[in-house]
């Protein structure tokens, strides 16, 4: 294997433990996909962006381990993530003969990656898959974890399963082909880590954000390693959410009702996150846990990275309401009472319900 | 709880671990649905043959428990087991905001178990759900052991997960209106149950099969009950089918070609299984496991239960090589090759090969 900055994150899970492999030309390291193969058959599932570029590299690595493998192209993009994409899947490995012993190769970013491992965790009721993250939000949050599913019409990912991977591989080389768009909304996952769980990295962060937009190699090694040791140690604590996993949303809720009330796709994930964190800090604030310096700090950090940070207006009339109404559908709310991630001071985050008004008053001075 | 007739059987799976209550008049006793709910809703799914029987009962039973409590009614029968019925369940639970705390009650048969069970195991990565199961078949077999699913145009139950039930409630007196072809049906899942692992309890079931297609209480109750014991044994030692689970499946791997082969919903499920148990029987003998009188006798317990013991010509030009070629494609199949659940002798089974040329002979003398 490749030499040069090649680190690797376990994830703790007991007999669904695995790696996370960090590194520069991993997808074209037959190492990096070794011990995966049990004598099945390999399905590699891209997307149209991301098959053109790496499609043939990941086919000619596998075949060193498999004796079989094929490509099915997906089409692009959060709007296709949903069951009729799904069943071309099913589709495909049902008219392979594919079995139980096969695996699935998701290559691609978070769509990609969740469909793909939903796929997994159905197909004949469960076969393995690997994640080959190539966008920077699918690096360092999105592949990690084993939450998969797809959208419903009434709700994003409301439709899923936790299912681990066999293993991630990240390629730090597939950041390189990203559009800045999406370098920023990846960013917005890293940024994320610093205020729930470590100061010193969101300090790193604030200084080294020309390079990370820049996609320095090195900056972007350190993020993405960072980033998945926080979520490694978050998801072994916790795989299925029961309690310190729900963490990871900060800036998820609002977040989730910016994507839900602009119609999904129409901003991208990682900017209504980015967006979502300036509101869940405000909202810090007005519950007395951090002051207005802090979120002031943050806001900053998130604009530098290249991210909104005033809410879309949902609703000309009522729009703290519609804010309201779509937060109580997220799959956190619980007999309707929204469950906001705050910062309870930096470095550490609470999962805590908000008086209505309070959250009203945030929205409308976030909101333009 | 009625105090006449109530058995309980644990099945031990560590955190996942449930019981299945056994007796009669459980549908209107509170005691029976007791400690389920977290302060969450309840959604009975049930379909439009039980739900004008059985529907009212339960849920006035469960409003001792829940304050919300729903009833959805999907269409009957095996060829709704699809993705756009299951669709259904998740619009109602989005529509009227379900939370993870909400439990879903599967009122019916295997069908209305499978997709419930599925839709429970997906619905925001999964929620609980309770089996109340009203078939024998479901009683004895399909509630018990947490496997879901639906079926894809290229296979039966080819989409599902492993989800356990948080309990499994048979009520005796559901059935008493069962059809008698679906008595039949059930019995072939009872029977199956001799070969596997209990010689004992197959002398029991052919000593007592006028009674249990006459439906007797006395009958029944210990038929579900042993059934439902030597299943808890099975699934307990292997939950996820990775090894002696795949016995239960003794007359499916055929059971299964007959159903494809002849379009699912032709045949019911207990009917192939039971000619299916006919031709693994063949099969057996064929590899020098078993005697012919066994097959004979195992025949005539199976034709006694008022079930098909001639499988149906499937292709009138090459009816062995069609049954294989659905039987390849088999979820238990492995790289081709069909894995077959054979008797090694009585009250004992395994799971093989077997040369092809002695299968398709097998199939010739089992068919007209």
């Amino acid at each position: 294997m490749n030499e040069l900055a090649l680190h690797t994150v376990n994830i703790p899970l007991a007999d669904r433990s695995y790696s996370i492999l960090i590194g520069t030309d991993l997808l074209s390291s037959a190492q990096a996909f070794e011990q995966l193969s049990h004598g099945g058959s390999a399905l590699i599932v891209t997307n149209t962006t991301v098959s053109p570029l790496y499609a043939d590299t990941l086919s000619t690595t596998l075949r060193s381990h498999f004796a079989n493998v094929r490509v099915l192209v997906l089409p692009d993009g959060e709007h296709t993530k949903h069951w009729q994409t799904l069943n071309t899947l099913f589709d495909a490995l049902l008219s392979h003969n594919f079995d139980r012993k096969s695996v699935l190769f998701a290559l691609g970013g978070g769509v990609v990656g969740d469909m793909t491992g939903f796929a997994a965790a159905c197909y004949m009721r469960g076969i393995s898959f690997v994640q080959v993250p190539t966008t920077l939000l699918a690096q360092v949050d999105s592949s990690v974890g084993g939450k998969t599913g797809i959208n419903h019409p009434m709700g994003k990912n409301m439709i899923g399963a936790f299912h681990q991977p066999l293993r991630v591989v990240c390629d730090l080389g597939t950041l390189k082909t990203l559009p800045p768009k999406e370098v920023s909304a990846g960013l917005a996952e890293v940024i994320k880590y610093g205020p729930i769980a470590d100061s010193d990295f969101l300090d790193w962060i604030e200084g080294h954000m020309p390079a990370l937009r820049l996609c320095d190699s090195d900056a972007l090694a350190y993020a993405v390693r960072r980033s998945c040791e926080i979520k490694a140690w978050v998801v072994g604590k916790d795989e299925r959410e029961s309690g310190l996993r729900a963490i990871l949303n900060f800036g998820h809720t609002f977040g989730h009702a910016i994507e839900a009330g602009l119609g999904y796709g129409s901003w991208l994930h990682g900017e209504a996150v980015g967006c979502g964190m300036v509101m869940a800090a405000h909202l810090s604030c007005a519950l007395g846990l951090v002051d207005q310096a802090y979120v002031q700090r943050l806001t900053r950090v998130i604009s530098s990275a290249g991210l909104p940070v005033m809410g879309p207006v949902l609703d000309v009339h009522d729009n703290a309401g519609r804010y309201m109404q779509l937060m109580r559908h997220d799959k956190k709310a619980s007999d309707g009472e929204i469950r906001f991630v705050v910062i309870d001071g930096p470095g550490r985050a609470a999962v805590r319900g908000a008086p209505d008004d309070v959250v009203r008053e945030v929205i409308e001075r976030c909101c333009a």
